[in-house]
């Protein structure tokens, strides 16, 4: 199996400033070729350490993949490591980033700096795929294998994360041209309402008779649920394809509809599928999650086709005034009830005027109300009535607030679901 | 310098399930007690790699802490792998981390396994910090001068994140129990409105003036603006605060109200700090942010003292008929524009009878729109006036949201000042 080491270089994350989610995305892109990540590691912007890691990680790998080091401030410490490591003598311009540095710099309304400018300077005979994004190249160097005792290449690539991110695609159909991979092809199940140990008990039987050429991850995530990952090895294209639906189609007998995509996705993207092109709309009415259901719905592209508006009514004259709940059933029953609920989303469905409407009363942090903490009532109304759920949840404010939307997001999808089919 | 290594083991971090988030808060400890974390690594579940990568990294540091790896369903690979390479002749039961297993699967009403009574065996000769929170012990290993030509110390930890971070202060008092450290001392200096280039530009003469025990770290943030962090290394703690303190006072006149913390905080909190206690309040009123300002103004903790709600008019309708946003400006100035930015503003103070209210209509994707793709409009309507001002950003749909959310609670902030000093 063709094997990769990730070096990411820069000592802001050494020392913890900043997480590395540079690393992870890579390896996720790797692995979906079938290039498996064998190490990672972080390293300081020192010119010894990055040659001593660069060489052990080529001497262990076919792939090595560096991020970071680059960059006009950075005194081209890891360029000129990598020139010695590679053996050039000197460097040469690009002359393709040269342009795209000249055309970035303009758009910027920015004079050619001469840090800018040694920029498109690269190490002499080593390749470079432009990088669109930023004024670092993206570097190749091919090893032959007197160097190393096998062929290997090295990619150093920018270490901003959209702009190694962008680079990926370019970098994956370079090796995929240049070493024979193994077959591996995935199939991602996503799931809402169930946790990741009651979700694992309920398809045990199933995991259970997965045939050995296919692997179970389970991907657990506050706002998406938990996404099961089916990873099927060495089969040609056609069979993987047959033999992950047909198991797809089982899983789908035994979770119904606790199944909201059989393709990475989220439940607000979703919704969206749902509405489009049906001249179907809704809108939100938000109390303890402040804004985040309205805030993921937005989130998605081409949202404002079906989403209205919504109201966050934090305040208890907002709910009564704007949305019409009633004053006597808050004093009743409590704001955090499935009265108010109700009677959110029944008043923001009428003052919006959309097909439906969600609605949440809830405590994501008991500051004076610990036996709440944590409870949230969720209404859906829609033209075949309202319903309300109420849920538990035992996490921190953040994240309260998280499962809050997302329980709501997906109750609303239910609903719709329910009403279209 | 006292040096550290951190090794995470596991196939999830390489595989690019999960991002390490250990790691850098396990460095961000260390360095807040004056060690340097020089290098960090993942590596996989495999007995080899853990003795191989362990070596290296207490051969080149004083302190080596490895995550994960632990747990019962993991074979003990780990523990195996430190007790040879500790030179263990067996394992010992540690009687502390048995009660505690004990008391964990009494409290989930489950039996005893076997799997996990294993849990609290130890090599032999090894230290134990008890974990309160799990059932894997956290073992300490003491290596004398003659196994690495300098006395170390490596620290096992579970995985998983709160159990390994519970933890870490323990691990702190034993470092610094064992080890002679140089003191570290950081301030943080949060910025808004000034990108990184154009920050550095301006206070370059200030930081050629730090004196060399104090580095200055650029930590920009979507959301939060660009932190500027002090430290100062080697001096007692009165000095070193005295240092910081004049150093950000001098920078305080350069940047003025950019600057909106001098600790690490963000803007939805200081807007809280400056609001509570007073009888003011605020409400908003969201087009292109799509509720993004609600949310993050109420993941504040108590900001229903001051925040009474928002509406998201996605749909001109809802700005029109919620807003009051005269339907001629809208024809006549375009939806993204100053005039209904700043009608957008009153109309929601007005109907939610707020201090100050804040609005933003704009375009985060230009789909049908390039040209306006990235502008937005802010308006922060209070007892003073109204106050409009256009910005334009280049990212994707998700950052332009956040950015223009970002500038929308800077507005406030600094419109608020005005009006209260």
């Amino acid at each position: 199996m063709i094997t990769a080491s990730i070096i990411t270089i820069g000592d802001e994350i050494l020392i913890g400033q900043i997480v590395d989610t540079n690393s992870s995305a890579i390896s996720r892109s790797l692995g979906s070729i079938g290039v498996r990540c064998s190490s990672m590691s972080s390293i300081a912007d020192d010119r010894d350490a990055i040659i001593s890691e660069s060489r052990k990680a080529l001497k262990n790998n076919d792939i090595v993949i560096l991020t970071g080091g680059l960059g006009p401030t950075k005194d081209d410490i890891t360029k000129d490591a990598l020139r010695e490591l590679f053996g050039s003598r000197g460097y040469v311009i690009n002359q393709e980033q040269s342009a795209i540095i000249h055309s970035i710099l303009q758009s910027r309304g920015l004079d050619r700096l001469e840090a800018n400018r040694n920029q498109a300077l690269v190490p002499d005979g080593c390749e470079v795929i432009p990088n669109r994004r930023g004024t670092a190249p993206i570097m190749v160097f091919r090893f032959d294998a007197a160097k190393f005792g096998h062929t290997a290449t090295l990619y150093s690539l920018p270490g901003v994360p959209h702009e190694a991110l962008a680079a990926l695609p370019e970098i994956l159909d370079d090796i995929k041209s240049h070493y024979i991979l193994d077959s591996i092809y995935h199939k991602n199940i996503m799931t809402y309402g169930l946790a990741e140990s009651a979700l694992s008990e309920l398809i045990e039987p199933w995991e259970d008779s997965l045939p050995q050429q296919i692997r179970l991850a389970y991907l657990p995530n506050t706002l998406t649920g938990v996404r099961l990952r089916l990873s099927c090895y060495g089969m040609d294209q056609e069979r993987a394809e047959q033999l992950l639906d047909s198991k797809t189609e089982e899983l789908k007998k035994i979770l119904s509809d606790k199944i909201y995509a059989t393709t990475d996705s989220n439940l607000q993207t979703e919704i969206g599928r749902l509405l489009r092109g049906k001249g179907l709309t809704i809108c939100a009415a938000e109390s303890c999650t402040g804004g985040e259901i309205a805030h993921l719905i937005t989130s998605v592209s081409g949202s404002s086709e079906y989403f209205v508006g919504s109201v966050t009514s934090y305040a208890i004259e907002v709910k009564e005034k704007l949305l019409n709940v009633k004053h006597k059933d808050i004093v009743k029953y409590g704001v955090v009830s499935g009265r108010v609920a109700a009677q959110m989303a029944d008043g923001v469905r009428k003052l919006l005027g959309t097909t439906y409407a969600v609605a949440t009363t809830g405590l994501a942090e008991g500051n004076d109300d610990f036996e709440k903490e944590g409870t949230v009532w969720i209404a859906v109304s829609g033209p075949h009535g309202t319903v309300t759920k109420k849920f538990e949840y035992h996490n921190d404010r953040i994240r309260n607030i998280q499962r809050f939307a997302a329980t709501a997001l997906d109750m609303l999808r239910t609903y719709i679901l329910d009403d279209l089919y």
